[in-house]
């Protein structure tokens, strides 16, 4: 027997079979509900409401008695049992449209951006892929040589390249194009990485196109993948357009995309949704520059280990179980239509290399695009996030590793955690004696929930103003009826529910600063094992760099306050942005990169942290506000001491 | 409406549409019909004989009134009209079992087979494909490189294998592999062609498979298509097969298969059935070879030009046009899948180059080979067919040239014409009184036509015989019955129509006589001004080299007095066979063949005969038996000498 569920507030409609699962009726449908979990049902966040007909299932302890009578169900654990209406309430719903909006900077770390005018200066400026016009004498009886020995002849004798192959592609086209041209035709040259290899000619196009060759640039990210359009002639970039990885609705992080790849087809299912995303950038990019697919040239793609292989279609299953083998960390140039890339046959898709399961192609092309692997200075190039990456080192030597914070940064084990989107509290601030609470939100719509950069921020103001111990423990000597006391455990009511868009309060607990605590003693522990198995101390440091989305948005001082940072001049804090991307944009303008990025993968040392003592022995002393060694954090010291005489003196007022 | 069409003697029966084209209905109903002009009604080959129902059409100047009235029609003409009954008669149908045969020798040239103790022995012998057997550690939370490394890091380490390059495929297949292996396998390495480039890891199998590694070796003919299974290990072939081209359904000749490339899908078609062709002989190569196709680990190709093109799908329209310019001469190496190949992923197919529109793949392959490349003797090499390839040269020059014979050595254009298939006329003698011919068919069957080499011995006895004189006409002093002047022309009746299988009196016509020489003609010609257009004679020439399939029947002293070949020492003529297969399995056993076929390439002056004034003199001067010049051919003038006095006297009689 059929039904028709209909969802709101989209009133997308589709008709299952009786017993269907209401999450996967939904995808089916179109229709997105947040799945941290990948459907096991432990994460709770795929709540909808049945407002009428009838479910089989939905409950767990992830309800409430009061929730469960008012309809709220999980989708994961519902089947369909009739016609249903199914509302998705707003925490639920993702809404792709914030990526793409300019979120204007705040008080952050300093941007360093690609310096296009430094590689020209140097010389590096040379594209892997270049466009050559043609005028070539037509075939007579005295001069029969084929159509390829023609091109090449041209080459060699009027444009000085000698040392060429031929794609086949190319040899298929080659009779239509120079007849069609006139025998004045353009071609494109693939340049080799290394120079005793050939340059290979990939295209060749009717008439003089050399004004009009471009390229793509891709962050292939967990959550997010970034694209770029890249003008090859002036390293300008035209367009670049960001959309949500369709791999989000088998689960938000690597480790559920792994278990789904493990499933029969599940591998196959996971490398079409990562190629779709692709390919539908793709598709905006050209739109949005009015460019024609033809004259896009190359094609460089980075992203995290598992993110790659998945990408690639290569099995991910032994990433995630010791001893967390990747199957590769180096990937041959691949022909992008063979992965399903919607470029021309043409097209060469260079993929970024990776160290080990966790330090993936993102942090590699991140060292690259941020200038790291050429520096004087001794960096710390930190990716924050649910698998943060370190990396230290200069131009000499590289060391890097890997520490799992879990998802609190993306507002995951948080009760009323969220991604940074539309409606999230990123901003925020205390009267230290009402206690009142100033939220800012992404949007400045009505407050639905907490991002990662949002909780630093809220942690470090409660803490600094005492509202919370070194521990993240609640004063219980604080009257307010901001600070209640449920379910066993304090919450600090950040706005009410009337205030909200859940119609819920919302709030934070003693249970998300915990998470957060753990997560940055994650982190913290992390560089501070890795700076000690390459014998350095903190105080060596003389530059930081974030890296990655998370890193953007964060609070510096507010950072170094929760000891997510270590305690350094923010002066000496700087910003690459998505590193990931700009290390592929520049392979894209640069050959020198793609030739330089394999004695990067050489020299750099990974070191597996989790499974040392040191790291535990880090790892504990850092689950405290900032840390338990006060003394790393001198000037948050001298702060807090002059605000325990304030407090002290207002709490006596 | 439709109808249903039964062809006899195979009984396949086919239901059509009013109106369809019955050489077309026969096509799809799997029925062969030889079709030598690819459907445009001059062959007049295609003969059918409707022995039920109405076809509309059918008729052309190629069917006497007589065959009209006893029902033969043209079936490329014929429309379906109702149910049908249509023969084809024995002389429309391939025997392919024929070439699968082994026909025994006869008094021809010494055969020249590929010498490979003397490539071992030369350290020659270094096949491009090789296997490995390693027994890997498995991976540790102390050693946890990626899989691909950990293999890389076993051929560095303990097998001194360095600059290595992984496939993709390779990639997908190894963390399974390893695992099922318990960490030993063998890995398939292809050797660069040069020292400098890299060695590539193309396949990767679970537990020791060293001792079976195979290459395939495919001679692609227009007519016919060879493949032969090679083990790798010790150079032996393992299984041969040949199989007609299915191409030969659209046209018997590389023109004619143009034309239909020409046509919208066309190339598309004539790619897939060559391909399917050679689809079928690797399936019937591991059958009899008993071997799986996972241990293929190449594949070498070589063909004309024109059957390269289709191969590759690559359109060939210009091959046979003024200035008659091919697309491409040399072709990359190509993943054997990507040309729809039954063979594993990790093949490379690699398909010998060519010259010039019309010497092709299959003659450098051929001068591969032979050993025609490194030898010291001045050497003619020669590939007689309809396209008459010639070299000559030798280690420090080579010169090369094609010229345009017809198909009168395939049995094309000679009233009782045929392939060399079982009985086909191939030996023959002749009383010089009576006239009575003694008929030595292929398969020891009645007679059912004439192939060529056949022809040649016909026409060479005839004129030693004195029945025809120099310019191939008969002696109308001669009475016999088996002479007779018919529509205007004379000939002579091999057969009776009684003896023979094709129910009429088989003979030899003096237009028949007439093509023969035009083609022997063209080859001399060609001999002739290629040698002069390199500065040599006739006499410079130490040896010749026979190359094909044609080649392989001929009789020495019959094909030299009739002028196709220039008077030298038999024991000086060399037959190599399918040269081109022997190049192909050169190539799939050292990767020297492959290295040297380039600097080949370079060094082969091509010339084009056909359209210099040079050319038409020596041909116009061939028109004759044996030349215009009987003095080039002393030892026959001395035997026509002597005849004369005989016959003188035995006419006399």
């Amino acid at each position: 027997m059929s039904f028709e569920v209909i969802f709101f507030p989209c009133e997308k409609s589709i008709v299952v079979e009786e017993g269907a699962n209401l999450l996967l009726t939904a995808l089916e449908a179109g229709v997105h509900i947040n799945a941290s979990c990948g459907g096991e049902g432990v994460c709770g966040k795929c709540r909808v409401i049945i407002e009428e007909g009838e479910v089989e299932g939905g409950r767990s302890e992830k309800l409430s008695e009061e929730e469960f009578e008012k309809g709220y169900r999980q989708a994961c654990l519902c089947r369909v049992k009739s016609d249903l209406h199914v509302r998705i309430p707003a925490e639920s719903t993702l809404e792709a449209s914030s990526l793409n909006l300019q979120i204007a900077p705040r008080r952050k770390a300093r941007i360093q951006e690609m310096n296009l005018d430094e590689l020209k200066e140097r010389g590096l400026f040379f594209p892997p892929v270049e466009k050559k016009y043609l005028k070539i004498p037509p075939p007579s009886l005295e001069d029969n040589v084929s159509d390829v020995t023609r091109v090449i002849r041209e080459l060699k004798f009027n444009h000085n390249e000698h040392r060429l192959d031929v794609d086949l592609s190319v040899i298929r086209k080659v009779p239509r194009v120079l007849r069609e041209g006139d025998f004045k035709v353009t071609v494109t040259l693939a340049r080799p990485v290394r120079d005793e290899n050939k340059t290979r000619i990939i295209n060749v196009q009717a008439n003089d196109r050399t004004s009009r060759n471009y390229a793509l640039a891709f962050d292939v990210g967990t959550t997010t993948i970034y694209g770029q359009l890249i003008d090859l002639l002036d390293g300008n970039v035209l367009a670049q357009y960001g959309e949500y990885n369709a791999q989000l609705s088998h689960g938000e992080d690597v480790i559920s995309r792994i278990a789904y790849a493990e499933k029969p087809g599940g591998l196959a299912k996971m490398h079409e949704l990562v190629v779709g995303t692709i390919n539908t950038i793709i598709e905006r990019l050209m739109l949005r520059a009015k460019i024609d697919l033809e004259d896009i040239s190359s094609i460089t793609l980075a992203g995290n280990t598992t993110m790659t292989h998945l990408l690639l279609a290569i099995d991910p299953s032994n990433i995630r179980r010791a001893p967390y083998v990747p199957v590769s960390t180096l990937y041959p140039p691949i022909r992008a239509v063979d992965l399903g890339l919607a470029v021309g046959e043409y097209v060469t898709a260079l993929v970024y290399p990776v160290i080990s399961s966790y330090v993936g192609g993102d942090i590699v092309s991140g060292v690259m695009g941020s200038g790291l692997y050429r520096a004087e200075e001794l960096t710390l190039f930190i990716d924050i996030g649910t698998n943060g990456e370190i990396v230290v080192g200069n131009k000499d030597w590289m060391a890097c590793a890997a520490c799992s914070a879990g998802p609190a940064f993306e507002g995951g084990g948080i009760q009323h955690g969220m991604r940074a989107t539309k409606g999230a509290i990123e901003d925020f601030s205390l009267d230290p004696i009402t206690l009142e609470p100033m939220n800012i939100t992404i949007g400045n719509v009505r407050p639905k929930g907490i991002c990662g950069s949002g909780l630093i921020i809220i942690v470090a103001t409660l803490f600094e103003a005492g509202v919370i111990d070194q521990r993240g423990k609640f004063n219980p000597d604080l009257k307010s009826e901001r600070i209640r006391k449920k379910d066993d455990q304090y919450e600090f009511v950040l706005s009410r529910a009337e205030e909200t868009q859940i119609g819920r309060d919302l709030v934070i607990t003693e249970a998300d600063i915990d998470n957060l605590i753990r997560a940055k003693g994650a982190m913290y522990a992390g560089y501070m094992t890795l700076l000690e198995e390459v014998g350095l101390e903190i105080t060596d440091i003389q530059r930081i760099m974030l890296a990655g989305g998370f890193g953007s948005y964060i609070d510096l001082e507010r950072a170094i306050t929760i000891g997510l940072l270590p305690e350094i001049d923010p002066e000496k804090i700087i910003f690459v942005g998505n590193g990931s991307l700009m290390g592929a944009k520049m392979s894209s303008l640069t050959n020198r990169i793609r030739k330089d990025v394999s004695d990067v993968v050489k020299k750099m040392t990974n070191f597996e942290l989790s499974e040392t003592k040191s790291f535990m022995d880090h790892y504990v002393a850092s689950l405290f506000l900032p840390h338990t060694d006060i003394n790393l954090f001198p000037r948050l010291k001298k702060r807090l001491e002059a605000r325990n005489e304030t407090y002290q003196h207002a709490i006596s007022i």
